[in-house]
């Protein structure tokens, strides 16, 4: 069986086959890490209009209300609370990323494990295995697609979410190596997500379809309903369809030999990861150089092309826009030395000092540069050429969020999406979860209390 | 505003300005025989494997049970009811197609109208016109990015009809032009469908997901979820990610001028609508020279590239498959002179005769044959050739499928699959559509009486 022939199939031999025993310490620890970020974006997003307008146009459509919804008193069916809970963990651009391909691994895979562990007992052990599994068909399905694909306008994280939600959903199904095929077929015929609807709600639709889509393939395969054979690496299938060059060999090869949920890392700030190195730079700048905005006659920021082809905004005019404007990014980290969750509000975005700063801003690409690094370059009114080149940004994998660091962040979106929620004991219950029996108990706790 | 930076905004004007009256008599027409076509196609389908697997896979999740599942007792939500009738419609390869983009565009978008008809009283009047301008929509955007978005290996009718069902939808709900684009760009970030599903009942799912998602996306757009506003148009929607050429052009020019239901076809074969040429050979020539299989040395059939490329499947396991047959079809059409249900059925690919039969068939392409059109030759055990050349295949636009035809057709699919249901009745009431002011009267009918 040649590798390239037997992508799908060889995927789906090894989710069907692994045991959880198979991960060490390290990958366990990583997938509480995961999970625990997960959480914490879901809380903080769950009041976000996105959410609160899918949850009024979609509610009236809802089954039987078995699965929380993170952070909100609603209940709905396993399939609906998979899509509101990804959309909720992504819509603040705050979750977890591979840098390599850019994926949001958790959002579209958590919500899938979390609504089945809703309708049966599934233990803390058995979901961090199903979300390791999801993660890992996802990235690997996104590296064999990399770069052609993202920079063709999929927004990969929807794309091949739905892989990975199919994935772990059809572990913890049960499903046999044949049926999880046809997950995985299904699954594909379900791959969509365009970057053009970034910076409006329309983006949230495709990562919440891409949870709710995965786990309704799995579902489905487990009744029998069957998928193409080779959906990922036949001639009509995922990959050359939506893609230029693919390496299939990269999906099917040396399958367990290490995890990519190993090279996850989670986010500093509430925006795209590409402007992660800019926003180091330019909060380094500011305290180096003591550097007042009005100072400033021109800000450069050079990096990977993605940089410019995603973040080079200028006239971002809302919060949610602005997470993808480098004009905005800069502007705020200059003016406030900060770029958190107040700094991409609607608010924020209109004040006239952030728009005048951000008229200042120029955006350079330079295929050179990798995505994780960039040049901040300041140019004074009084003519000075301040420069800083940020090779290791703060949430990547050379300089990683710390547990602490999760740990606050997670406290600071619980305060800001859902106060009411107890979210230490929430955190105690994940940093824990390979003693708990029923995962549902932990998911609970994500309801705010009644009164 | 020019038409190709403006297709989703100038598309989105057309269909909310758009008036009942500007509908002629014969459109109107049209769009009955339409409905028509596709309620008889989802009696006829809606007790197929895919539909019924789907049925237990979903069924636990589905909300309030406000609308009619065709040709069946259970009933579901909005969402799930669209999605299921748009499977009922397409999965027996027997619904009405534009021959030029390839789309079936009946199944998309009637389902998601007829959802809507069952949460608020809507005229027949209305149900025509949102009909036809949800097909206008599904269809210009098919020409817009035909033919290299189905050969890239997209199946059409999914990832076009995703756009024709939130058009519909949106027009049933009164959407301004501003939630109009939303919907458009809701439905952009849900266009999914690959070929490589074909012959599997994936393919159903991206089929249902079109409908459901499109009445999705017009529900979201109501309640304000934004979306992209060049969807279609822009860098990174629709027509550049999924296609190699696009002409915007045929999306916002000289809207109304014509309507694209007025090319709609009906299929007089349960298959895939590029077989229909050589089916018609294949019966001429049997009738014309007495032959019989045993006669037969060799049949080739001669076409439109798209013929080999989605139908040269000498190795069809089961019904499904053969639908997209041409050795199938070429055999069953030879052995017993007619290609209809029956033909199409697990047992009868297992034939040992049909098998031996259809060992024989060769497929050729030819980019200069018109892909309404084929060559047909029969190479006798006695050295005889005989060929035919089929340049007006039943159920094209040259050789339309006529009113009493399509009746029949009706009545031998709602046999087929649902033979409780009064079907003349349903007949009576589809053709005088014009006269019902709340069509959830007409959709009722197609539930089967109770005992």
């Amino acid at each position: 069986m040649q590798t390239e022939h037997a992508a799908t199939t060889r995927l789906a031999q090894f989710l069907v086959e692994s045991q959880c025993r198979d991960l060490s310490a390290e990958v366990q620890h990583e997938a509480k890490r995961t999970i625990l970020n997960f959480v914490g974006a879901a809380l903080g997003g769950c009041r976000d209009d996105a959410v609160e307008l899918a949850m009024r146009a979609l509610n009236p459509f809802f089954g039987p209300a078995h699965a929380t919804v993170i952070g909100r008193s609603e209940r709905a069916d396993a399939l609906s609370a998979a899509f509101l809970n990804a959309v909720s963990a992504n819509v603040l651009e705050f979750d977890d990323t591979q840098l390599e391909t850019v994926i949001h691994p958790a959002a579209p895979v958590v919500p899938a494990a979390f609504a089945l562990a809703e309708l049966r007992p599934v233990s803390g052990h058995d979901l961090m295995h199903a979300v390791v599994l999801g993660v890992e068909a996802e990235c690997r399905i996104g590296k064999a697609v990399t770069p052609s694909h993202y920079r063709r306008g999929w927004h990969i994280t929807s794309t091949c979410g739905v892989f990975g939600a199919a994935a772990a959903a059809g572990k913890l199904l049960g499903l046999d190596r044949q049926q999880m095929v046809w997950a995985l077929g299904n699954a594909a015929a379900q791959s969509a997500g365009l970057i053009e609807n970034l910076g409006s709600m329309a983006k949230s639709v495709s990562v919440g379809n891409a949870a709710r889509n995965g786990l309704a393939a799995a579902l489905l395969a487990q009744q029998g309903f069957t998928g193409a054979e080779q959906a990922i690496e036949g001639t009509y299938g995922f990959g050359r369809v939506m893609s230029e060059a693919v390496d299939f060999g990269m999906i099917g090869s040396a399958l367990g030999d290490g995890w990519e949920i190993s090279s996850n890392a989670y986010k500093p700030y509430p925006c795209g990861v590409v402007l992660f190195p800019v926003i180091d730079g330019c909060l380094e700048l500011r305290e180096r150089h003591s550097l007042a905005a009005d100072r400033i006659a021109q800000i450069t920021v050079r990096g990977h092309p993605l940089l410019r082809i995603r973040t080079d905004r200028r006239d971002a005019q809302t919060g949610r826009e602005a997470k993808v404007s480098a004009q905005h990014s800069v502007a705020v980290a200059f003016l406030y030395g900060a770029a958190g969750l107040a700094q991409y509000t609607d608010a924020c975005v209109a004040e006239p000092a952030v728009l005048d700063l951000r008229r200042r801003v120029r955006v350079e690409e330079d295929a050179a540069i990798p995505v994780e690094t960039a040049f901040v370059t300041a140019e004074t009114t009084d003519g000075q050429r301040l420069q800083i080149h940020v090779t290791e940004a703060r949430g990547t994998m050379a300089r990683p969020m710390s547990d602490a660091e999760l740990e606050a962040k997670f406290l600071n979106l619980a305060t800001h999406g859902a106060p009411a929620v107890d979210a230490q004991r929430l955190v105690g219950s994940i940093w824990s979860l390979e003693r708990e029996q029923d995962v549902a108990r932990i998911i609970k706790l994500a309801i705010p209390p009644v009164g």
